[in-house]
Parts: structure tokens; C-alpha cells; sequence
């Protein structure tokens, strides 16, 4: 596992909600901070293109919870790209746990959207080499 | 469509992201807010739930975004059960924009646990009829 | 209590922390979505005057927090404007539940940003005579 | 400044609303995640606080905004203990970038609950001390 592509967040008071786990919906927000981290770390920051006005929108969002998440869980997420296509790319997430065990998964699909803002467009180069080094997949163990 | 499978809301400032459009992981906070309001406009408030011990977590959720969600957009959410079982349920969320356009939609899959919080249990009948009664999908128009 | 200054929401499974109490940092986002409703319903939508080029940022914000809030609390915002200056405003918003007990109250400070996006400005007319509809203080009762 | 009281984040995508900056609200999410880190390093994890039944909820919350926060910003909160009484405390937090800028400033007021949740109550002495050790502010440069 290379380290651009692995990202840590801690489990914190407000993840949790009424029900005394982590709200579904944040795992999202943390696999997004993964992507972001990654991007960054790989020579993308998001800030950058979108200030260049280069646009990858979710087009699916998935996740699957197998352990609940509790505050104070120390979490590494470990991102892969899965798909790499012309214009769209599939990241996946694993949530794993401080003694390696897998606790969540998620997988967003993302497309390149043209200039106009309605059809897709072929990945800038850069983007697209960037995700080709997010291949291969990590584990937690 | 009955009552009590609808619920609205606006789409605010903090639902944007730096990219202009509602963060995607969001779409799954408003996706509960649906359920949440229309279990209480069926006599099963979460709220009474937890503090009965009921506890139905999810075990998964995804989302497919047609159409970018902007800030002051008026979107319902249709709220459909789209499979119940002995004691799991899949719920169907349809974001329905002002216009009648789908805009996205999302689907959560719940599962009821036993007491001991490791494995299911069978849905208690309240919580099952109410369930039964979403069972036919809206649609937007 | 003019309609216009007032805005109802329930407090959300994922508004509630891992100590069973509303995130503190939530009522302000709940705050927000008052002043955000009240100014659509004075004819003045918040994405209309971003999308204008009008920057009202805050400079302060506080809260007071009298009785927590929890999940299914069905809470009504009381939206005055408590300070209209020449280029700055105060909102002060009081937080009242069904038995129209005060639960909390805030403030926030808003600026207009002059267009160079560096110093104040005069606030636009339009904007002005919205906010002075507003300076009448509600009570919960 | 000692190493305990200092706490890093980077501005993410979902911290930037509609008008480009970061959300007001969103600053108390931060200044909490700082406290939550700073306790642990003291060895008063939040977590176990609140599994002890140790109940340390907001009675007041602020920040000042001096220079809004943007995607990809590198912030370090620096948190201090401003008060320390009987059974409240207030911390400070100083939110500065990589540049050594002050970009906010934010204060929250904690009271020790009683056993009954009603009234108030002496700290403990765990958690006095290591709020003791918070006392001396740091500065941004």
C-alpha cells in the first residue's frame, strides 16, 4: 500500500448520532476527505481544479456498513481507484479499524464533465495518471 | 402518492460545496430526514423507537445523481418501501425537484437488531405495518 | 409575531451527539436556515443575492444554550434584527419548542462586502428595508 | 504553545458554501474536534468522559471571523483554557493558517452537569487538571 493513498480521521463527537453510532451519512463525508487528501497528495488538489474549472461530480455514491463506528475510533481509510474510463473513474473506500479490522467500504463513480456542464469529456492527462496510480487496492490487515 | 410517504425541503447555503452544487454526501442526510418524518407521520417517531431499543441500522446505502441540486431548489422526497423482509427493509427515496423533474435518488437498507446487538431479529409488527403501508412508489410528475 | 420572521424545523437523528444532546454547532447551521427562509419570504432569496454578486459574510456568531434539545423536539426560530447600521446587521434568533419554552438563542453579525471583496459597504436598499421589517423582536410564548 | 493544545485540519470541498467561503457554522465543528483531540492527549478522551456519565455541555458558544476560510487551507487551532472555575470552563481557540495568520478566533463556555442532569456541579479533579494545563495561550506566528 502506498502512502498518497491512505487517509486517517478520528471518530469524533458529532459523527455520532441519536441511535449511538456513527450517522451513515458521514462515512460519505469522510470517504470525500479521503479522495480530497489523496488528489492532493498526488499532485490534484481539488481546490486547484475547480478553480481551473475542471468538474468530476458523483454520479453514484454506495457504502456498506459490516461494525458500526463509535467516537474515539481511529479509522485509516485506504482508497483504490477500481474503474478507469475514459471519462469517468469508480474510487473505492475501505474503512479499517486501529487492529486492522475492515469496519466499512464505499465506492463513488465520478464523470468529466465537458465545458458546457451537461456531457462528459475525456480525463485531463493529468487527472488520469494520478488515478492510475490509486490501482491497486489496499487491505486493512 | 399518500401523505404521510411525501416530505419537502429547500435546499440551503451549507448544503453547496466549493464545486457550486449540494455535496452529494448530504443528499443522504436529507434522504433520513424523509424517513425519519414520514415514520412519525405513521405513528413510529425514531425518537420512540431508540429509547424502546429498536434499533434498525443501515447496512447499506447508494445514490444515483441525475441533476445537480442548487441552493434555494424546493425538492420532495417520495418515500417508498421498496422490500421488506423478515427483518430487513429497503427503502426508495425520489428527489423530485418543483418542475416534477427526478433529480436523484437514493435507497437505504435497513436491518432490525436483536437485543443483543450482534445479530437481526424479526421486524416488531408495528414497525412492519407501518412499513407495508409505503410499499406502492410515488413518482414525480 | 409577523409570519415572515419565524421558521419551524425537528430536531433530526443526526442533529443529536454521541453525549444524546443537538450538537452545539448545529443550531447554528439551523439558525442559517431561518434567516435563509425569512429573507425568501421578504422577497430576497440568499442565492439570488449571491448569484447578484452580494456578499453579506458574518463576522460573529454566538449562542446561549438554556435546555438541550433531542431528537423529535419540534422547535420554531424567532428571526428579529436586533442591530441595522449602514453596512452592518444583527439577527438575534430565539430557539422556542411546542410548550413555547426558550431553549436557546443566537446572533449573528453580517457585513456587506464592498465589491473588491475587502471592505464594507453601504447595504443595498432593498436589503435594508427587508431586514427593518424585522426589527420587531417575537417572544415563544 | 505545548503540543497537546495544538490541533491541525485542512478546509475541506463540504466545508464551502454557496457564497465560496467556509460556512460560519462549520468553525465549531472544528473548534470541538480541536478540544476532543486536546482532551485525549491530556488522557480524558471525550468518549470515556461521557461512558463514566461525565456530561460537559455548552452553556455559550462564539467566534469572531476575521478572514474567511477557503478550500484547502491549512489550519492550526490552538486551544486554550480561559477560565477555569468551579464547575465551568471557558476555552479559547485561535485558528490560524499556514502563513501564521489569524483567520478566526472562537470561545466556548462548559458546565459540569450534576448527576441528575439539572444543576451544576464540581469538576472532577482529572479533568480539572488537565484543563489546567490549557492555561497559557498560544499566539499564531
Amino acid at each position: 500500500m502506498t502512502p498518497p493513498a491512505s487517509y486517517r480521521f478520528t471518530v469524533r463527537l458529532h459523527d455520532i448520532d441519536a441511535a449511538g453510532v456513527m450517522f451513515f451519512g458521514h462515512l460519505f463525508r469522510h470517504a470525500h476527505d479521503a479522495y480530497e487528501s489523496v488528489m492532493a497528495n498526488l499532485g490534484q488538489p481539488l481546490a486547484d481544479l475547480i478553480q481551473a474549472g475542471v468538474r468530476l461530480p458523483l454520479v453514484h455514491a454506495e457504502a456498506d456498513y459490516r461494525q458500526a463506528l463509535r467516537q474515539g475510533d481511529e479509522i485509516r481509510v485506504e482508497v483504490a481507484c477500481a474503474t478507469l474510463g475514459g471519462s469517468a473513474f469508480t474510487l473505492g473506500y475501505r474503512f479499517c479499524d486501529a487492529d486492522g479490522v475492515l469496519r466499512a467500504t464505499a465506492r463513488t463513480v465520478h464523470v468529466h464533465l465537458g465545458p458546457d456542464g451537461s456531457g462528459s469529456a475525456p480525463l485531463p492527462p493529468d487527472i488520469r495518471s494520478a488515478l492510475a496510480s490509486l490501482v491497486q487496492a489496499g487491505s486493512c490487515a
